[in-house]
Parts: structure tokens; sequence; C-alpha cells
């Protein structure tokens, strides 16, 4: 099809016309389709049911050290944990500590430990006239809000294919102390979907920044989280690469289980230096009597090995692989051509990021509303919620079936194709 | 027997060879007993076995509402979870929020929280020159060490058998607007056993501080942990009470099930007024995707309802009386008239406290150490690890079997007879 931008205003009415009769149609079917937030189906869910046999009544709780896990003890995790959680992030066992359900909440508290006591012996954040960090947009939206929450500047850095833009990042970073971190989710980004190019990460690795107590907060969420071949979306890994860029502290890697077991019932980790692990288990040893390890230990009993989470991942693939293939395959049918927007076409991870054409996205989303379409509000994946282009969309294709994600694309793409021609006619007018 | 005080230097010194000589045929044992935490016993464990088939691969995972437990959301726990556990410590559900498996993760949360965000509006504590907080001592050590890691200013406060010395707290409390909290185990004592009176909690209802960010921290962690009948140990319910006496926000209070499931795989949660609960939430939603729900519920599934915790917890303390009565026997066979020392006779809780003749504490700790027996740490049950009179000794009994426990008993009462009369030589001499 010729791009809107070509049709006459004749056209277009014409069209809208046509295209908002066939929205109504969908208006009169009370939906409630919702792709907002990246939720495994329960059919991903049921995958992981066997693990709850594992540990029966019957079964030796004891983990391999001789420890009784269900008995106080262990902060840091249990040494197969380490392993397990390690072989996936490829980083080695000494390296990593075990935390609860969510690396979220050991990114928050690495903030939160940072704002009050400092790290590793540097000023605290809370004494300091200004803090900062970069966000890579478009990013993850509880990222920023996390640094939001402790007022914390955040600065955009555009993404590229490759990952974050380095000349920018490399420029900012080395001439501004109170730039103390950058959120990255290297693998299958949220919500762009791409993986950090080698140079990518090298370039990061051999950062020279202005703060001794900058920190790259690596967000390893979609470590094993592939659509196609575990081959492709390969990522260089960060920890060896700064250990050998001499910067072998400079970076906090995380990741859970929340999308391979159970979102909310898994464990999660950070991965870091010695140094950076001695100053996080200060706070750690004060903090808590230590996490659920019978659940790290269901986890270590299920999965086994790297193998065993690889196998695992490849069904949740043939699952989620449908998902994404059906939206795009709806997008292209719906829009190829018109100049309404453009999506990416991941290779693992749980979303679609969409682009639509300038200053239409917080309409496009509040037209699928009203057809009983939920997205991801306007602005989530910017800063304060203020995409400057008005034209990012975070589509999450995983939840829904099928048969509803169909109708929510079609609904999606038939709203995109309203607004588009609005917000074109606006323009020819002014 | 006749005090050590009035017998004479020979017989002092005659006695010390006897007392000697036993010790070294203990020490000849190369014993490692290990009275320091209050740990369940394998046996104690063994009672909630059954848990770890509730939630099996065939069960229906969803709550009440429909929830898929196994999914994100639900933020502050299941509904019937809250019901539980505010059935267990006399809260309505609307007044909880559950976490994650450890009361003390949230004490840490609630004053790292304080310290960035300030309570309720109120400036944040990083921002003041001073922050102070009460300790009733002997107290719990591990929450003087969140005060501590915090920087906050630690002023003992003495505890009677009725709680804390409430003249004393009300004159602080209200006169001094840096104190913003203090800490309190109200139930069982952590270590002293004994259990706060009627008069007590209404005059904590009723203080009048000076700071309107000041909290009480309430931690309810032996609220069904009763040795005998469980109608002994009353506690007044201090949320009720506080709003009675128009202090409805002065008050968190906190409990968890580490000691009725597993220490570690358990639930933890706060109660507090709507008020606070909001002021919190602002924090949780930022700070995590959610804790444990399956977790929850299988938890909710396993006890059912209050009459099924007091079921188990009878069953707790069939195990645990013996242990508590062994030693409280041992003590008086061996100690008792001889003025080495006092000790506590809990109805609840998870330790005896001991307190010896003054400046002996260290000793009989490190004395007892050689022989094998492995006690909390001198000075622990105080902040910054300073008991003053060198005298309490925290006796955790539960750990160990019965056989176990009576060697270390032995051991103990043997040490500190042999450390008292050095004492009193030393005194003598002097």
């Amino acid at each position: 099809m010729r791009p809107y931008t070509e049709w006459s205003r004749e056209e277009l009415a014409q069209e809208k016309e046509n295209l908002k009769a066939l929205y109504k149609n969908y208006q009169m079917r009370d939906l409630h389709l919702n792709l907002t937030r990246g939720k495994p189906c329960a059919e991903q869910l049921d995958l992981s049911m066997d693990m709850m046999d594992v540990l029966s009544s019957k079964a030796d709780l004891h983990c391999e050290d001789g420890t009784d896990c269900r008995n106080y003890g262990v902060l840091g995790g249990l040494q197969e944990t380490k392993e397990l959680l390690g072989a996936m992030i490829e980083v080695p066992a000494e390296n990593i500590m075990i935390y609860g359900n969510s690396s979220l909440n050991i990114m928050y508290d690495s903030i939160s430990r940072s704002m009050t006591h400092g790290v590793m012996g540097n000023t605290p954040w809370c004494k300091l006239d200004r803090v900062k960090f970069l966000c890579p947009v478009p990013g993850y939206d509880r990222h920023f809000a996390i640094t939001e929450y402790f007022g914390i500047d955040m600065i955009n850095v555009p993404m590229t294919a490759d990952g974050p833009d380095m000349d920018m990042v490399e420029g900012l970073v080395s001439s501004d102390s109170a730039i103390k971190g950058i959120w990255c989710v290297p693998k299958y980004s949220n919500p762009t979907g791409i993986t950090y190019s080698e140079e990518t990460v090298r370039r990061f690795a051999k950062l020279q920044p202005a703060a001794k107590d900058f920190r790259i907060y690596w967000d390893n969420a979609y470590s094993v989280h592939h659509l196609y071949d575990h081959r492709q979306g390969y990522l260089d890994e960060i920890l060896a690469e700064c250990r050998k860029a001499g910067n072998p502290d400079m970076v906090y890697k995380f990741t859970s289980t929340s999308k391979i077991s159970f979102p909310g019932s898994g464990i999660a980790a950070i991965a870091t230096s010695q140094n950076n692990l001695q100053d996080i288990r200060r706070q750690f040893s004060i903090q808590t009597i230590g996490h659920d390890k019978v659940n790290q230990l269901r986890h270590v009993r299920f999965f086994r090995n790297l193998d065993g989470i690889r196998a695992h991942m490849r069904k949740h693939a043939d699952i989620l692989r449908p998902k994404f293939e059906l939206v795009e395959r709806i997008f292209e049918e719906d829009l190829n051509g018109l100049g309404a927007g453009e999506w990416t076409k991941p290779l693992g991870g749980y979303f679609i990021s969409f682009d639509s054409y300038p200053g239409c996205a917080a309409a496009i989303i509040s037209r699928c509303k009203k057809a009983g379409v939920e997205l991801t509000p306007a602005g989530s994946t910017y800063p304060y919620h203020q995409d400057p282009h008005d034209s990012n969309i975070r589509i999450a294709p995983t939840f829904p079936s099928l048969a509803d994600l169909e109708t929510a694309a079609r609904i999606f793409t038939l709203s995109t194709r309203i607004e588009t021609i609005e917000k074109l006619l606006e323009e020819k007018t002014a």
C-alpha cells in the first residue's frame, strides 16, 4: 500500500470512515483484552507444575552440603542454586548471591543501600546534592519508577539496534560525577527486543566513569528467553568483560526465574565482583534472616542444570513463538507500507515495541481502550512517563490466547490507522 | 546452699578446685553444642512436612478470589492469608500487608524507608542531624543491629517484669523529638520471656511523643508460641489500644510464621493503620513485583484457620516444654541459693534469660566455649554489644536434643559457678 502521507484529504477521509465502521463493530463486542504486562500465560505456568511435586513430605530437604533447608541459616543462597543460576547467566557461583522472589527488589535494595550507605565506601547518595542515572529509551517502566522514587535525575539515552547510543553514554559518564548508574536490559531488551552487540558490551566494559561509585545496572531478565534457536541473541558476558577491561567492580548483574518457573514464586539473584559482594553482604546480614531455601532447593531439584532450563525454555518458546508471529503477521498485513508505524521482530523476550507516526501513541492507546483493549499507558517506556515523540507503545503478546490476541492486534492496527489519519488530516489543516 | 558471697576464701578455693576437675572431664569429651540462636529443632520442622503436599502438581493454585497464584499480581498478599495471620495476631485482615519470608526484613525496610522518604510526609530521617531509638534491655540483637547499621542512636531502657520501664519511656518520648521509635517484643520477650502487662500496653498506647513520626516497632514474634496453656501470656492488642487512645498511627506490628512452619520459608506480615499502610504501599509498589503467593496459599491450605495454628503450636510446645523444664531443673539443682545468677522461667517463646553475678557473663561464655558449648556472645542482648553489668546471657534451649541440652546446661552451671568464684576471690583480694 501507499504511505498515508501520500494520500489526498479525500482519500484519507473516506478511509477513515471505512475504518471507523469496522472499529464500531469491535466496540459493540464489549471486549476485555489486556496487552499491558509481560505476563506468562496459563499454559506456560502449567509447564512448571511438576515443580510442586519435587519436594514432597517424603523428600529429604537437606542440600548438598548437609544443611537442613527448612531451618534458619545460609545467607546468600545454597551452593547448588548459585551454580544453577550462575550457569544460566554465565557467571561463576562464587560471584552470585541468591535473594528472594524478585530481581526488581534486588535492584531497589541496591539503590536504597547506595542512598543510605554509599557504594564501597563512597559518600551515601542521600548526602549528595544531585544523583543522576542514564536511562536508555524506550526502556522498562519499573526501572524508571525506582530511580524516580529516590529522586534521582533521569537522563534519556536513545536506543539503537545495537544497544544504547554509546557515544552519548561515554561522553556523559566520563564527564559528570553525579551520574551513578545506567539501567540496561541487554538481552531481548524491554521493550525493543534487541540484544546489545559485542561492541556495545565492550564499550560498556571500558567506560571511564567520573564517579568511582558508578555502576551498570545490568538487568539480565531474559537470558534464556529465546523464541528461536538459543544461539541467536548472543550476548557478551559483562562481568568478564569488565574484569578484562580493568573495571571489575563496575557492574551489578541481575537475574530471576520469574518467567522460567512461576512469577512471584521464583528465585532472583545478583552477580557481581567480590568487592561489591562484600559491600552488599554487610547490608544483607543486617536486613534479613536469609531467603527461602526450600524454594531454592525446589528449583534445583526441578531444573537440575542448564540443560534442564534450556529444555524447559524451549517449551515456553513453543507457546510464545506463535503469539509473536501472529502479531507480526497482522501488523504486516494491516500496516505494511502505510507509514503508520514501525515495529520490532524480537528473537526473544516478552515484548514487541511499536513506534507510531509521531504524536499518535496516546491517541492509539486511548482508542484501543475504548474498544476493550488495554495497553501499557502512553509514555510508560520513558522516564517520568514522558515520551518526547508520543510514539512508543509496548505490546505484550504473551498472556492472551491466540484468538484474543488476534482480535486485540486487529483492534490495534485499526486504531493505529484511524489515529494516523486523524493526525495527518490535522497536519494538512494546520 | 549458702550464697558464695558468704563462703570463706578457703572454701571458695576448694570448691573451685573440685569444680575445675569436673569441668576438665567435660573438656576432654570434645563436645560441639550450640545454644546460640532461637532455632527450632528437626522434630519441630517435621511437624510441618505435610505442608509440602498440600499444593501438588494436581492442585488448583487459584485463591478464593480467582487469582492464579502462580502468576504476577496481588501486592500485599492474598485475602485469605491476611485473614489467617490477622486472626493469629488479633488484627482485621484490612490492616495487614503480607511480605516475604522474614519479618526482620519488613522492619529493616520500614527503617530504610523512613531514612530515605520519611514517615507519612515527615522529614526523611537521613536529612536530620540525629535520630534516636529506645531499646528495652536486654533485647533482641538483630533489632539493635538494624538501628546501628543506620547510624541511629540507641538509648537503653531497663526491662521489668511488666515490660519496659514506662516512666522512662514516657519521659523520653514526650521530651525528645529525635526519638523516632522503640523496639518491643511484647509477648514472651526476647530474651526475658516476659509478656507486657495490660498497664504497660495501655501506657504505650497513650504515649504523647514529641515526634509526629514516632512509631512503636511491635515485634509480635511469639504471638502463638506458648509452652503451656495459650490463655496464659495474655497480651492486649496494641493497634486497638492505640486507636482507642487517639494514636491510631503510632504502631507498626510485625509477625511471621518463621517458628510455626519453616524458618526462612514462612511468611511475614506487617499490621498497622490505613494511613500507615498507604504510606508503605507507595514504597511497596515500587520495590517489588509482590511476594510469593504460592507459599501464601500453601500456608493457608495447610493451617486453614487459627484453630489449625493453635493445634500445630501445641505440638511444638510438647517438644519444647521438656527442654525448657530440663534447663530450669538443672539450673535449680546446680545454682539454687548460690547467688551465682538468676534466670527466667518463661511461659512461651524461645529463650531463657540468665543474669550472672555482675562482671561474669563474658567469662562464663568464654569458659563454656572452651568446653564445646557455644552461647550467644556476651553483650549481644544490648545495643552496641555493651552490657553495662556484663551479666546477661541469652540461652536458646530449643535446637539441641534433650541429651545434648542436659550436657550443655551442666557445663553452663559449672562454668557459672567457677567464674562466680573467680570473681569473688578477685573482689576479696582487691
